[in-house]
């Protein structure tokens, strides 16, 4: 009865409402626009303008749901949404992620939870040699992984397990001191710059080292000029970010290179692959993850193309203890026997918050529920797809490739410049047919089309070019020169 | 089938087998012990040592979680679970969230799902009246609130905007200059130290303000003559953090005058009222953020004490164009109209991950399942209960108030000192049939009893109150004068 808990009863009715609610929604997605045209404030207009005083039926919210959210949202889910990068949220995940949600507990110390934290251990163990990782990161070898929310917060934590790292633990009381430098390229995830930002070194001390023009990697010299002209004005290296597939353009980064040179100098080396890292699982990928036995830290997201629904970001270290060391507070009312035996990992001493879902579950729901096969399937289908659609864009007189593509991330660009391609994608984006978005790579504008959908198809991949050059067709013609703009 | 998404027609039926799972573990979740000792390994070793190959039906995970992870679990949801704070996953909110993985959609910028960002908006707008806070943390007033993971990471997110503002806006490009100070007391919860480790001032940089011997509470006056000695010797007081409901003993700091002197001084007041504050949906309750119009930032978690599985914390600011000044970095990959037009909120900008879930919805479905006065009742029938636990120890002749009691938190000691305290709560947790945490308050070694669970009634109170004198009776009796010890 509303007004308190659902009883077990009311519990299976209407949770086979809602189980049912979402089939439908997953059954008829492809008859929805990707998304629509909202304008700020009009979805708050339709909501009541206070909370109930006494408890309303299930159906009042699923009815809101229905009328007044639905048409606010962009269906991420949807096989013709290729903007930024997939967010695939499978329903084997989220019965995974329902059972944790129905077993409710904390894991943020293994005391409060064994088997949550020994369920993520395990996996994170079991994927080293899934993704063909290198063993040091698994729990045999002196390493480790877990889950965290986001790679963006993994980008962070490296860092303060870097400095910590750097300053022989100093870091920790002290705070920084305004010598540290940070390495990466124009190309790097802007959490980068934001992690530089949380970590009191600033944006200044962010150094964006010079990229290949053609393949957009970071070049292995300019590192190590970079390197060499802080060591001599007295800076202090601290990381280097190398990324495996950049947002923009899937820009791939000297993994081996960079990490010679941090062996050489005792600088942490963190690599980002959140998009493209999970491709590994299939052999053919393993070269983009080349030299990885050189990293001090590398993170992954099972929440983009692996299937697994946000958030699952997939974290491993080389050094587990400088990472616990670094973020270690242990207030009394958190001291227990099994923390201070050292036979157990307390997760939370590797992430940001404190508190952490069971979201080892919906993990191991996807794992199971696919197999490594189909995982292969899923990653393959998709790599496969985008191959063809690059082999249609460069055959054509309309656009051009922008960039090299990589795994399932194409750029291009229509013929004719900037506007016409900014044009294009408007144009498409307001069909409600496809979601595309856009990047700016050395002030060219470029249209990223990201296949990985959870149901994204060939069918879909075609339907998408047809509207590329029918909007091309009737809007995008060529302007004259001189007319590109990139802001 | 294994091995690719489930069709609508599989995910109907096993969902609701799913539903049933959690149905009948709900229903009979008072049969399990509350936790057992489990032994490091012990469940990672029950595991398959491989990943497989070709998917698998969900029934074999179903198994598994049965057979091998409950019994590793401790059940948080189990109504005889008093550690650490309530982490209520009401059913309601269980359904709310896997509506929200259903629809996977990403709230990381207003764009990128307007309706899950409208009605995040919207449900923090509405709380400001329903929970008594200020108008100014109210939209309409220049405020607003959000949905963050944890209250451990709003009191980072509120150090960032502070230290922001404490600079000018220097700190984002400079990084911290190593003269800022934080105040807390000794009783703040450790992620304010860990935040300050994170922001890279270092753990020197917290001030623990004294407290008042018999409340905990921090002494305005110390507070006081901490800034002015601060100031006097060039030091930059950034932030004062004032909880409401300490984690040991449920203390409550003067808010209205550790606001008055950060007005004073200009200093960021952030409060952090992560268990209590929820209790202020009660008017009777309210006293206790007496002076909040003073602060710049507010955090208290719905998924503690309100019903709302983890994770939904509820932060609010006066100034939410310094948290989006300090944290907003837009690569063009992020770039968009709305964002540009300044009419809309990207939560991005109030985080430190990136990526967000549609967490509204589960917190929209508790918010809407209960109303108001339900919410009141979940409340007032944990504290009613909590007083008159108080009241049993306060008489007994074995046990000791330890604290001030507050709201469904009770600290108590057993009469004969720190050992004997120790013992009893670890022969009560050794029986299965109730959790209990411990803190350390002033070199004593205290229980605690949070009283808070979703299906906590007075039957499960009274039986606690008498495996306490059970266990006591049968190994805790009095010890030698000068064996105490907190270690």
């Amino acid at each position: 009865m509303p007004g308190q808990d659902l009883t077990p009863e009311e519990f299976r009715r209407v949770g086979h409402q809602v189980v049912d609610w979402i089939a439908q929604y997953r059954e008829t997605i492809e008859q929805r626009p990707v998304r629509v045209e909202v304008k700020p404030g009009s979805v708050r207009a339709q909501l009541p303008d206070r909370l109930p005083e006494r408890g309303e039926p299930f159906d009042a919210l699923l009815d809101d749901v229905d009328g007044v959210l639905l048409p606010g949202l962009v269906h991420w889910q949807h096989p013709s949404f290729f903007g930024y990068f997939p967010a695939n949220a499978s329903l084997a995940s989220a019965l995974g992620d329902l059972l944790s949600t129905g077993l409710g507990v904390q894991g943020m110390l293994w005391s409060t939870s064994p088997a949550a934290t020994e369920l993520e251990q395990h996996l994170a163990d079991l994927l080293v040699p899934a993704l063909g990782l290198p063993a040091a990161f698994g729990t045999a070898a002196g390493g480790g992984g877990m889950i965290t929310e986001a790679s963006s917060s993994a980008n962070l934590v490296a860092l303060l397990a870097a400095l910590h790292h750097a300053s022989d633990g100093d870091w920790q009381a002290r705070g920084v001191d305004r010598r540290e430098v940070v390495y990466v390229s124009a190309h790097t995830h802007s959490s980068m710059e934001k992690a530089a930002r949380i970590a009191g070194i600033g944006s200044t001390a962010v150094r964006v080292v010079d990229s290949d023009p053609d393949t957009a990697a970071m070049l292995p010299d300019a590192l190590e000029a970079a390197v060499a002209e802080d060591l001599a004005a007295g800076r202090r290296p601290v990381m280097v970010c190398a990324t495996v597939g950049t947002t923009s353009t899937g820009a791939v980064d000297p993994v081996r290179a960079a990490g010679e040179l941090c062996a050489r100098h005792g600088i942490w080396l963190h690599v980002d692959a959140a998009w493209a890292g999970v491709a590994t699982v299939c052999p053919e990928f393993r070269h983009l993850i080349d030299g990885l036995e050189l990293a001090d830290s590398y993170c992954t997201d099972a929440h983009k193309w692996l299937l697994t629904a946000f958030d699952c970001t997939l974290l491993w270290t080389r050094r587990p203890g400088v990472l616990t060391s670094a973020l270690a507070v242990v207030p009394e009312y958190l001291r227990n026997a099994a923390s201070e035996s050292g036979a157990v990992v307390d997760y939370r001493d590797w992430q940001i918050p404190l508190g952490r879902r069971f979201r080892a579950l919906k993990l191991w729901a996807v794992l199971r529920w696919y197999g490594l096969e189909g995982l292969r399937a899923h990653i393959r289908g998709h790599v496969s797809l985008a191959s063809e659609f690059a082999s249609w864009v460069a055959a054509s007189d309309d656009f051009e490739l922008a960039a090299p593509p990589l795994l399932g991330l194409v750029c291009l660009r229509a013929r004719g410049g900037d506007d016409a391609t900014r044009t294009i994608m408007e144009r498409v984006n307001a069909t409600g047919r496809a979601v595309l978005t856009h990047t700016v790579v050395d002030g060219r504008y470029l249209l990223r089309v990201a296949i990985g959908g959870l149901n994204t198809e060939r069918r879909h991949v075609e339907a998408l070019w047809r509207e590329l050059q029918a909007v091309r067709a009737s809007h995008g013609g060529p302007e004259p020169s001189g007319a590109a703009s990139s802001t």
